[in-house]
């Protein structure tokens, strides 16, 4: 069973004029290891409607999966609907389902031309759910249209994780030593080597001694396991203190 | 005098699999901004030669200045250097000064054959300066190669921050109103129309009740004060809340 893959695409000047630390990436980027999806490029652009509709086709032609984030409110710089659309090639207009579900949310009045805007949606596109302000997302061909506002975002993409076909569970298995990543940098060489199944990363941080996260990925647990008793031998003959972190365990980094 | 631009190319595989959370892209968008930099584009890569040979080609022909994090340490998956030389046509090796400065920095008998590959420096390339962990990054053509560690990216940029050419500053200015941003979006579509010099970007939250913050960007300081007094105006007809923020003040955005 060959890996499915995705990419993301955020959309937005406010994250790369620094106003906003982008949020999504990240939080699809854990989601798609999860379900064993593989996140292979996250890519921001600008408001720029040429920009949006290049990285779109790009983007979707090279992965099994393509993420937005962004551009999908109200205001005049909400682009992204009428730039997918023509990535894909489909008509865009404001569609009878779409204007319903805001018609049952806004009062009477509420619904202006503005807000209109939202249920502008491509021809042949299915909705995703938004129940936190329910203008909703979309999904045209592989491409999977969500809002920018990081709670939104995130109640969408957990509506639409059931539907997406994972591959087998990316596996993890950690090392944690006291070591300059300088000196174990030879012996971890042969370990990957010797485990090309298994993606081995080494990831250096500095406390008052230098020390390594040593980070063991794979979809085969067995292969994974054989990995981690090799590495394991190779990190006791040189230290006494690892902190080792088998698969199914969640860690943060805040180095 | 026409804007330089940047774009930024973030290699790694713990960005991918949502291991790491990157910071380095956000830092440096909020650089650009201070010096007028334009940047256009963040793109996320995994530890793979021929992807990053590709991006750095790519992005290094489309903007005035492109920056790079990650892959430069000693271990087996760090391929960053090699990659960009690659890119540039360029031959690499260890090279003297680089090798000198990682032996005044280690004790004897400690820079090993896996820590020299940190002095391979692409023929032709002009070292960035480490005063954290002194393996150095290096400049060749438009391309700054700097390590994925945060506070070594920030050191190394702080670093090449004085050599780079910037544009006049992008100007900010902002409003935070407690308003629905679908109640704004029509007289602020009009706002922006009449104001082409400046960018106005609309970015919503939501507390207790719905609000907006309005920043409005711009070069020309004399116009973006008169779409600024055209935006107090408009909304002052619609609320008596108005927060702003004139240029100069930075924020944090955690909405």
């Amino acid at each position: 069973m060959s890996q499915p893959t995705a990419a993301m695409l955020v959309i937005g000047d406010e994250i790369l004029s620094g106003r906003t630390r982008d949020a999504n990436a990240h939080l699809l980027a854990q989601k798609m290891t999860g379900i064993g999806i593989r996140l292979v490029e996250i890519r921001v652009v600008p408001d720029v409607r040429e920009t949006i509709v290049a990285a779109v086709r790009e983007l979707s032609a090279r992965v099994t999966y393509l993420f937005t984030s962004g551009g999908i409110g109200p205001t005049h710089d909400d682009i992204t609907a009428d730039a997918v659309a023509e990535a894909f090639g489909a008509a865009i207009g404001v569609r009878d389902d779409a204007r319903a579900i805001l018609e049952s949310y806004y009062k009477p009045g509420e619904l202006n031309e503005a807000r209109l805007r939202m249920a502008r949606i491509p021809d042949g596109a299915r909705l995703i759910d938004n129940p936190l302000s329910h203008a909703p997302g979309f999904v045209i061909g592989n491409c999977h249209v969500m809002a920018g506002v990081p709670a939104i975002f995130a109640v969408m993409l957990e509506g639409i994780l059931p539907g997406l076909a994972g591959g087998p569970p990316i596996l993890s298995h950690s090392f944690r030593v006291m070591m300059p990543e300088g000196e174990l940098a030879g012996p971890l060489g042969t370990v990957a080597a010797a485990h090309p199944q298994v993606s081995i990363g080494c990831y250096p941080f500095f406390r008052l001694t230098a020390g390594a996260t040593l980070i063991l990925r794979g979809t085969d647990p067995e292969a994974l396991a054989r990995a981690a008793d090799d590495m394991r031998a190779m990190l006791a003959a040189r230290t006494d203190h690892i902190e080792e972190t088998p698969p199914g365990a969640v860690t943060e980094n805040a180095e």
